[in-house]
Formats: structure tokens, C-alpha cells, sequence
């Protein structure tokens, strides 16, 4: 250890402060909101990837740790040069990968000022004008999807923690023998189960192998050509589970899948859970502000009748990372799973609505305050446009599909439900082909347009005009486009299918 | 839902955007920065805590979800006059509470930077130089700790995601069976078995309850008088559990209490857990940067040779929040217990280094650019200048030491090790009792004296100029104060004696 060596002496006098004076705390915030400007003016016209090399970047970025100081403008600097310009651009109006949140100004902002007030939000005590502005946020948050207004929430660093922390609640509830002091282990051989479409997210078998209900506890349920949950198959696996001494405990819906934006029937799978008594988990990180949007909003219908709910303002209301959000439906379920902390965090005060603790209602202690982003935007902007963007983003989603329906070398591969769309190039020879080819025949087509459509992805990312990922539906590999920049138009849209057609024909005879 | 009712036409066209125009982003970045600057400038002439009434503070606060804008000057305003007035002030250089981070301007501004590029730091390919970034800012936290090179580590929300990211793979790793496919269950009858000093933090029996051990598979090894772990204790207790049938399988050491900064014996444990076969865990959320500092690394010694370590950023490296940090020594046991993902997230790119996912690795899938402000804060500061601020600190507990044993009211309570002081008031006319009390008078001494403590607390707290925490120590009710802020001076510190002192005599009769 002793990476300091000899430290000289004028360092360790008594004046060691990570202060600057006046004029370099000046410099340095006017620096930053320089970059600041210049990155919201000026994205669109970038690369949405950079072109870049691993090796090099790593050269331009690796050094031994700083022993000495550099003047915060120098670091900005390089922070420009380096950091940013090898950036994936996730605010540009081309950025259609994964589900990623844009980020806008106020979000910028705000986390300047959150992380100059520097709050805990352990509990009231720690932090009252916080807990108060994310109970706030959390209770407009539950009037969006009408859900109940005495149920709890908070915001999480993301939709794993969100939906891990919603199936901890779940086991802790739906086991019994009170499972958080005895152990799963208690419960003996018979399993409990855990039910989610083919089509659900990753972070559901993560975080059932973390609660120690393993990976194998996790069914997924067949999903129809829509990509929603079969309810019949539903019912069959809860069936053949419980005649095989299992017992079924939670079924988690999705209210927007990541790979095509599928809404599963969320009134019918909570009739389900209702008989069936299981917990009713609706994973809404994708889709769930969408309910926002007047003309779409009954799709939703269902969600308020959840157990727990998991959504993403990083996500669908455009908020910098990181910001996920649980609701629990029923508070003291919540308490129940998650109190019995230590006398050293114990909350003294006695006055109601002053002893609340997160920390006794979810997995974090110490947690940013990651509701004054939230608060800004809805402050800001106004509920209203930010719905008007989320619509703009369905409506684009359906002009893409339209162009995509209307161009001669493109497929669509899925219903267009949200903001997704997903398709793929197929060569018109393929298509005649495909027409009049028997199963085995088609599914060798299939393989050759999986792997033309691969390299028509990676080719569009490389060239860094337009951003896609992909998904792989029914052994399909689509093209997978997601549309959650409200800076992306109609001309984006065009730039986006020009460029995967003509990637396409030059890529058509290579594969 | 519906929540917007009807929507007027014009917020639907097509212009929708969350972009400012060039005026008011301009203005809403100066009225920000000017926050920042006023807030820096001026926190030490404030209340710690506010003089506040949870009532009123939620009548200011409490609005229906808004529907239309609010100029961001005016939004702001309000942040300024009803936020950060009912906050409490983590930076004030009398803010002695918890185990709490001041932050400072580099920090705050990183966040700036950090929301408006808005990486999200997945994997390499999404956010490439993001990843380079926290992969060489934990290179430089292992250096400091004198760790292996080869190991792996990542950011995290803080302190109990990474402890819970650590016993995950601990318990992966030691249990055998694919518990994370097959469920504790599997395990049949024979309990995993987690040692912990009873000074250990209420984040490790919360995350044995969440991995489905169960909080009554955590044993609570005696601390002695340092309140250190007793190492015969733990010796007993793990041969006591063998002999019952169960299997041990870690021990968590901390490397500073949060009750009173001890740091356990790390080389004696190592020992101990290499010859019984355990995973050797290592808290060091609070006490871990300390090693930073030439005149006291060598307490470390030891944590080199723990399997995984858990620190916070923002505690001791005076981040803003938020910044936990994970190291774990075999990065394929990290890989082998978060890997296996969705085709969704599947990275493509084959190139070495560029194919690397961090939610293989750990929990989170989607994370904040959390390296950001700690890679600028070793450039902008250095690392001389931090470690300085962290030996001022240990100066200033020292001093407070000396404060506190010179006073006639005053009775240390626990050794003195990192930036932490544990005393109480006691009463002349009490100190005369209790010299010559029989065991039985003195609990009952005791009692009056915790309650007379804890009263001197509240008061502090409330009247605003020092923030105390507490601890219990052996049944003890301790004032204690934890040195964090890079500010603490002396006058600092003779002030909250003086304060202390004044409040214990006008309480003394009361209680």
C-alpha cells in the first residue's frame, strides 16, 4: 500500500480543503455549462457512435494515479476531448438502440443541483425536504397509472433493483414461515414458482437467483404471434406446477416488452393471480409512462390492480440515468420485508410521517436524491408536453412501420404496439424463395437472413449515422428499432431506412 | 387514468421537445450554477439541520401533478427557498452525523456532466469511454487498497448493493449445487453459515435475507473492548456451527465501524477464513480510502487478501452521492454468478476488451456514469491532496479526543481509531454514584445517563448549529460524532463541546 510514498509536508498542513477560490469555482462551472450547451446544441449533427478504436481510446485515457492536482479547465477539457467524443449519443435524434432514456436539459440540471446539496434520503430526519419532494413525485407518478393513492414507493437506481426488490416482497409474502429469518431453506422441497412471458426481461431470472429461488423457478409462458402472454398456457403451467407439489407464487406481466413493445393482457393476468393467489408484478420499466398518453392509456387498464409495479423515468419520461421506480401496492407488506435495521440508523423522532424510512421499505440505505430530477421535469415541462413527446415518439414508431411496410426489400417481424419496431432486410430474391419454401427450407433462409441482418446492424452501427439493436423473435434476428429521443422527426426516420437498405444491397451477395 | 383530461390541441403537434430555446437554457444554467456557487460559498453560516415542522413543510411542498410549464428560473427559485432551506447540510464543516459524505464542487459538477452526456454504463459497446473511465478509476482504488491488478470491481448505488453484489457471488461460489439455477432448496437441511462482528452494519443480515439464507444463518461474533471481532469467538462459533451439521462459508470483517471506526484484526480473519475455507469479505464503506493516508494504511493490512471488498466513494472520498464500490478478487466467480443474459443485451462485437458487460458482473443493468466525478476528482484534486483531507480529518478526531477527556462532563465511550468520537455526558453528581455503584446500580445509571444522552441529542439536532448521531455501545447511549466534512476545524469541534456541555446541564435535572 502507501501508494503516496513520501507525502511533502506543505500538502498535510491544516489548510487542506477541496474548496477552489472565487474565481476557479467560476471557471470550472462555467467550463462545464459550456460543454453543457454545446452538447444539446450541437449532437445532432454528430456521430450517434463514435468511430473508435478500444486500444487507442485506452491508450488516450489510461494513466497511473494522480498524485497532483490539475486545473479543473484542463480536466474538462479532456473531458471533452476524450470522454465525450467517445460517447455513444444517446439524446441523438438517430439513437434508436436498447431502451435508452435521451436526457434532457432540466435533467442535467437538476443533478447539478442534487449533487450540490449532496442528500441522503435514508429517512426524514436525514433529509426532510427530499423524502418529501420523492413522496410527492412517487404519489403523481401512482395519479398516472391511477394506481392506489395509499400505496408506497421510491425511486431506484433502475428497473433490476426496482423489480428485485418487488420479488423480495413477493417471496417474503407469498412463502410464509417468514422466509427473511428462516432462510428459503425452510420451506422444504416444494418450490416456489415464479411465471413470466417467453418475452419478459432478464432482470426477473437475475433477480429470482439472487432471492435464492434459483433460476430454475421461473417459468415462461408461451407468448402469441402479438409477443403477449398465452393466458391458456399460463394456466396450464400453474396447473402441472401445483400437480406436481410446487407452489406457484408470482406472475409478472409486462406492460411493454423490451423486444417489440408488447402490452400483455394485464386484466386478464390479474384475474389469473387473483384466483390463483399469486402476486401480480407489472414490469413497466419500458412501457409504463406511456399511460400519459390520453389516446393510449386503456391499453394499460389492469396495472392499477398490481401488487407491485416497476417503471423507468429513465426510460419513457426522458430523465438522465439513473432513476427506476417501485410501487408497492400495500406498504406494510414492504415494511414487513425490509425493517429491522440497526440502533445506529434507527429513527428517534416519534412525530407521524417524521419517523419514515425508506432504508425499513427497500434494499438501499444511503440513496441519491433522485427525485428532484423527476420533480423539475414534471415542474418544467408540464405533465402535458411530456405526454405530447411520448406521443410524438408512438406516432413516429408508426411512420417508421409505415415505411417500412412500403419498402420493397424490408419485412416487418412484430406488431407495432409502442415505440418499437422491428423488421429486416430481405433480399427480393430470398423473398421469392421464401414464398414457396417448405419449413426446413424457410428456416435455412432464416439463418441467412439472421446473419445478413447481423452484419447490415453492426455495419449501420460502425458507419454511425443511425444507431439499432437487435432482437431475435421466434429464431428471427430483427432489426430492432426504438424511438425515445423527443428530438427524433420524420427525417430521421427516412435517413434510418435508406441506410439499412442500402447496407442491405451492399451486404446481400457477401452473406 | 387520464390523468390529463382533455388535451389541448397545440402541446400535440408535431414540434414537441424538451429543448430549451437558446435564452432560457442559458439563464436556467446561470440561475443554477449561481445556486451552486451561493451554496458552497455560504453553507457554513447556516443551520445544520432546519428549524422546520414536517406540516408546514409539506404544505409548501405538496401540488397536484403539474399539467402546464413553470419558467425552470422559477422552478429553480423554488428549489433555492423551499429545498435546500429544509435540508440538512452534509457539507457544513459541524455536520458530525451517520457515516454521510460533504461532497464538493468537483463532484457537482461531474454530475453535471455526467446527466448531459447521459451515458448508460452497460457494456463496452454502449458507452465505451464511460467503461474505460471506471475501469481505470477502480484500477487507482485498487492501487490505493494494494490490491491484485486482476481483479474486477464496478460502482454501485452504494454500501448494501455492493455487500449484497459480494455475499452473492460468495454464496455462489461456496455453496456448489448452481444454487443460482437451482434455489437454496437445493441445499437440503445443512445452512450456509455468515460470521460477522456484532459492530458489523445492518446491510449484511439484510442482504443474508434477500440471497435466502435467512438473517438467523448470520452469527454475531463478540466484539472486545475495542470493539473489534473477537477472533476466539469467532473460532468457536464456527466450530460450534460445524459440529450442529451447518457450513460455515464467510466472514465479513470491517474495515471502520459505524459505530465507532474500529477496524478489525483483517490479517487475523484472513487467517482464519483461508483455514476454515470461508469467503473473506471486507466492509470498508466507511473507513476503506483511509487507507490513502501514509500514517495509518498499515491498519489495512489484510484487505489485499479478501476475496471481495465493499467501499464507498461517498463516504470517505467526499463524493457526492451517489458512489458505492465493489472489488471482487476472481472476476470469473463475479462473471459465473451475474452472467447469462437476455439475447436483448447480448453483446455482438467480438474484439477483446470490447466485448466486456458490467451486468455480467454484478446486479444493475442499466448504470449511471458514476466514475465520472471520482476519475475527476483524483485529477482535479490529486490524490496527495485527498489523502491530506482525510489525515485532517483523523487530526480533528484526535483533537476531539483530547477535548472530550479534558472535560469534567464528559466520558469517552470507545478508542478512538478513524474520524469517529463516541462519549456522553455524565453528571458530576452521577460520576460520584457511579464510582462506587454495585453492578446492578450502575445499569440502572446507566439507563438515566442514556436517556439524558439522548435528550442532549434531540436538543443539538434541533437548535441547529452541530448534528450528532448516536451509537449503543455495550447497552450505552453514545454521542457520536463522525468527521467527514473536508471543513472540520477545530473551532468546530469546541463547539459542539460547548454546546454538548451547555445542553447537558440544563437537561440534567430535567431527565
Amino acid at each position: 500500500m502507501d501508494v503516496l510514498g513520501h507525502q511533502p509536508k506543505k500538502s498535510r498542513g491544516v489548510l487542506a480543503t477541496l474548496d477552489f477560490n472565487d474565481e476557479d469555482l467560476n471557471s470550472a462551472l462555467c467550463e462545464a455549462t459550456a460543454v453543457t450547451k454545446e452538447y444539446f446544441d450541437s449532437v445532432n449533427e454528430w456521430r450517434v457512435f463514435p468511430l473508435i478504436q478500444g486500444k487507442r481510446l485506452r491508450h488516450a485515457i489510461r494513466e497511473r494515479l494522480p498524485l497532483e492536482p490539475t486545473p479543473p479547465g484542463k480536466v474538462i477539457q479532456k473531458f471533452r476531448q476524450t470522454i465525450l467524443e467517445n460517447a455513444r449519443h444517446n439524446l441523438h435524434p438517430r439513437f434508436f438502440g436498447y431502451v435508452s432514456s435521451s436526457g434532457n436539459p432540466v435533467g442535467a440540471i437538476a443533478d447539478l443541483l442534487t449533487s450540490t446539496l449532496n442528500q441522503n434520503v435514508t429517512a426524514w430526519r436525514s433529509a426532510p425536504s427530499a423524502v418529501e419532494i420523492e413522496l410527492l413525485a412517487i404519489d403523481w407518478i401512482k395519479e398516472i397509472l391511477g394506481y392506489p393513492r395509499e400505496a408506497i414507493g421510491m425511486f431506484t437506481s433502475g428497473g433490476s433493483l426496482a423489480t428485485l426488490q418487488a420479488l423480495a416482497i413477493a417471496r417474503e409474502v407469498k412463502a410464509g414461515k417468514n422466509v427473511s429469518r428462516n432462510g428459503m431453506q425452510i420451506l422444504g422441497r416444494s418450490r416456489l414458482i415464479l411465471y413470466m412471458s417467453e418475452q419478459g426481461h432478464m432482470s426477473i431470472p437475475k433477480a429470482a437467483a439472487l432471492l435464492g429461488l434459483g433460476k430454475s423457478s421461473v417459468r415462461t409462458v408461451r407468448a402469441d404471434q402479438a409477443f403477449r402472454m398465452e393466458l391458456s398456457d399460463l394456466e396450464r403451467q400453474i396447473a402441472q406446477d401445483r400437480s406436481r407439489g410446487h407452489r406457484p407464487f408470482c406472475v409478472v406481466a409486462s406492460a411493454g416488452t423490451v423486444n417489440t413493445g408488447a402490452i400483455d393482457d394485464l386484466e386478464g393476468i390479474s384475474r389469473i393471480g387473483r384466483r390463483e393467489g399469486l402476486w401480480f408484478h407489472v414490469d413497466g420499466a419500458y412501457g409504463g409512462f406511456a399511460a400519459l398518453v390520453p389516446s393510449i392509456c386503456d391499453r394499460f387498464r389492469g396495472i392499477e390492480k398490481a401488487d407491485s409495479v416497476s417503471l423507468d423515468p429513465h426510460k419513457w419520461l426522458y430523465q438522465p440515468l439513473d432513476a427506476g421506480c417501485i410501487l408497492v401496492r400495500n406498504r406494510r407488506q414492504a415494511y414487513r420485508t425490509f425493517s429491522g435495521s440497526g440502533e445506529y440508523a434507527k429513527v428517534i423522532a416519534g412525530i407521524p410521517g417524521e419517523d419514515f424510512a425508506f432504508f425499513e421499505h427497500g434494499i438501499e440505505l444511503s440513496r441519491r436524491f433522485r427525485a428532484l430530477k423527476i420533480w423539475m421535469a414534471f415542474k418544467c415541462y408540464g405533465a402535458r408536453l411530456l405526454a405530447a413527446c411520448i406521443e410524438k415518439n408512438l406516432r413516429m414508431a408508426h411512420v417508421l412501420e409505415t415505411l417500412v411496410k412500403a419498402n420493397e426489400y424490408l419485412e416487418i417481424l412484430a406488431p407495432v404496439e409502442l415505440s418499437i419496431v422491428c423488421f429486416r432486410y430481405v433480399p427480393i430474391s430470398v423473398q421469392k424463395a421464401y414464398f414457396c419454401a417448405r419449413p426446413a427450407q424457410k428456416q435455412e433462409l432464416d439463418h441467412r437472413l439472421n446473419r445478413l441482418n447481423e452484419a447490415i446492424m453492426t455495419q449501420l452501427q460502425r458507419e454511425g449515422r443511425v444507431y439499432l439493436s437487435n432482437a431475435v423473435l421466434k429464431g428471427r434476428f430483427a432489426l430492432r428499432g426504438c424511438i425515445l429521443s423527443y428530438r427524433t422527426e420524420e427525417r430521421d426516420l427516412r435517413i434510418l431506412i435508406d441506410e439499412a437498405v442500402r447496407i442491405g444491397r451492399m451486404w446481400e451477395r457477401k452473406v
